[in-house]
């Protein structure tokens, strides 16, 4: 089965914004065995929503479309489609109530832009959109169908996965395509490759390697295609055994788990808590944390101490350390981690210390230098990293980096 | 002058990797009166590249490609492009040279792939690439031009940087292209364009208008193409001075600034410091706040109290109102955010207290409720918001906002 996506926005074309919604719409067409053989992406004109249907339709039997059906005059997509298809625009009572709701909680009345919101396209097939108000609406033709959802990624994304997807499968007649992800933490690329050339060599052919990285984790991503999936599987669990062999603790999961994630169930399993004194990751630790639903069961709270003064007069750092040693040293981040677990009585702590960049290196502290420690009731253990020049890749290393102890003291007390 | 774009590699077309050449592109090509009106990734399959660049070449007399430049055997741009303009592959001496020196630094031998990669189509006009060893190569035929640089966006960005891009301007006569930016905060997309319907209506008819909703925050944009380049620039001048009567202080900027570098320049400006006290935002606003290089001026710390022991015990709010009013209140919150400037010790704070979701929205207190307030020394001013029903969402939003509230207090200070 092969697919077409159309990503309608001219602010994709001037550049303002990057189209994202494509690479994740392919990764997970692939993923139930559908290809995607072209992505475009068109201007909000009439004009060009046709032109672009058209051509994809001569080529493939599936299109999915994103973006253009916002309430605004700029956005022409259901208009457009619902003319082509000769299905003519009808109101969707139960959409109407929807929209009416949602703007009662704001306490704004009706307008005509959400009167227009409540049109749906009569004949096309309706999938909810639980996150806003823009369903999706597939259109069939001649065995061509034609799927259009709002352009805002997480609108798009609940939509694929609630139900989308599923529909899709049971559709159309799609291979049996597996994918097993290892997530590994603490190796570069070229160094992760290195350590498996022998095990990669000796790979089935049917297994196609993918090595995905993102600062500090590599995703390697195995892809098998194939009629009998007993057997996928079979090879499958094989070479996960390999993989354990060699690379060990590396490994933190299994699935495309987050590491907070893997954290998360660690500390809910044994009902313990968390907490986080943040100097150079600034924040962003508890903020992943916290994006993660439920988090209030194991996560209590987190000092950034940005300044010295929050480092000695919030976490208890003593300031004759701070003078002696700089903030970005073992004793300092140590006395941060227990500091943490004592002023936000937590389980566990984790602390960073570092300089993110692009300015305050040193030659004996270059930038991406970062102290790190973990804190229990029982011990305390810190690691100093180099990571790298750049201060977003900094910040986002030094916080896998830190999860990625907790988890390791964890396991091993 | 309209141009298309086309990216080449099959890690777009499984999602491997998030196409933004194309976007960085567009925005230079823009830039300089160039308008890209598609962007197309296909696979590196030779029908695949001839099809869609006989496409393109059918709809304008520009296209630019990137990708399938690589040593590899998956790699076939060059010889595809050399084979459809009917140019010869020759060797070129420099390239050869320069080739042979850069494997000698890692100790290499030139081998089949690498002089390969030394083959120049004769013909074309060829621009250097500084970081790499594939070539810009500009194929023309018939007033149509089509332009084949490498995938690697540092070496791509630097062939256009230093030389394409003047190429193109002297090259071909584009008319002016402006584009104004409106940062709104506060107004839904609908009820922003209710409160612009006249305004709109009345535009004229050289400027197109659109809205680009994220979480908190609607960009307006206006583009404006045209010869003369005064009367655009007069005509966004007397529209931006309309938006201004209509929309006031919801206005944070006139670029695409983030609303966080909008108050770090409020604070640099001012020699003050801020703090962030923060609950269902979870650290969210302190790590965008640290985002940002050179944050250490005016980001002093936070607090992130997600349970009540750390609202009462480090930030000193009376467990009384904790109990009486509960942590999403106005008391709670106002005494969050005054807790936190004497904590830390920063001249303003923000703080937040609400139910994120999915769990935990009660009726008086749905998900989505949150408490903000902004203190200084000498006020503390609080609003009570009631965002959505998805967690990442109400995060932002509330994020967004806070940031917002502090913005207008400092200006009205």
């Amino acid at each position: 089965m092969q697919a077409e996506i159309i990503t309608i926005g001219d602010e994709i074309l001037i550049g303002q914004i990057v189209d994202t919604n494509s690479a994740w719409m392919s990764k997970e067409l692939n993923a139930i065995g559908i290809s995607v053989n072209r992505i475009t992406s068109i201007s909000d004109t009439k004009e060009a929503i046709v032109t672009s249907v058209e051509e994809a339709m001569s080529r493939v039997d599936l299109i999915l479309i994103t973006g253009g059906l916002g309430p605004t005059n700029d956005d022409i997509t259901k208009k457009t489609l619902s003319d082509y298809f000769a299905c003519e625009l009808v109101q969707d009572d139960q959409l109407y109530g929807k929209i009416e709701e949602r703007l009662a909680r704001y306490k704004i009345g009706m307008n005509a832009f959400n009167r227009e919101q409540a049109l749906i396209p009569h004949g096309a097939r309706i999938i909810p959109n639980h996150f806003g108000t823009a369903p999706c609406m597939w259109f069939s033709r001649d065995n061509k169908h034609v799927i259009s959802m709002p352009g805002v990624p997480f609108e798009m994304k609940n939509i694929m996965q609630t139900e989308l997807l599923t529909r899709l499968s049971s559709e159309f007649h799609c291979p049996h395509v597996l994918h097993q992800t290892v997530m590994v933490q603490g190796l570069g690329e070229s160094v992760l490759a290195e350590m498996l050339q022998d095990w990669e060599a000796n790979l089935p052919s049917v297994v196609k390697l993918a090595y995905l990285p993102s600062p500090g984790v590599v995703r390697l991503r195995m892809s098998l295609v194939g009629d009998d999936e007993a057997e996928l599987k079979a090879i499958i669990k094989q070479q996960l055994e390999a993989l354990k062999a060699i690379l060990g603790e590396r490994i933190f999961a299994f699935d495309d788990e987050k590491i907070e994630q893997v954290i998360a169930n660690l500390l809910l399993d044994k009902k313990k808590t968390v907490s986080t004194a943040e100097s150079c990751t600034g924040g962003n630790m508890a903020h992943m944390l916290t994006a993660m639903a439920g988090c209030s069961a194991y996560f209590k709270g987190a000092v950034v101490a940005y300044s010295n003064e929050v480092k000695g007069n919030v976490l208890g750092v003593n300031p004759n350390d701070l003078e002696e040693f700089g903030a970005v040293s073992q004793q300092v981040v140590e006395q941060m981690a227990t500091g943490a677990c004592k002023v936000i009585g937590s389980d566990y702590a984790i602390a960073t210390s570092g300089i993110a960049g692009p300015d305050g290196g040193t030659d004996a502290k270059p930038v991406g230098t970062v102290w790190i420690a973990v804190a229990s009731a029982e011990k305390v253990i810190s690691e100093k990293f180099i990571f790298s020049k750049e201060r977003g890749r900094n910040i986002r290393m030094a916080s896998q980096a830190g999860f990625n102890m907790l988890r390791k003291l964890i396991l091993n007390e």
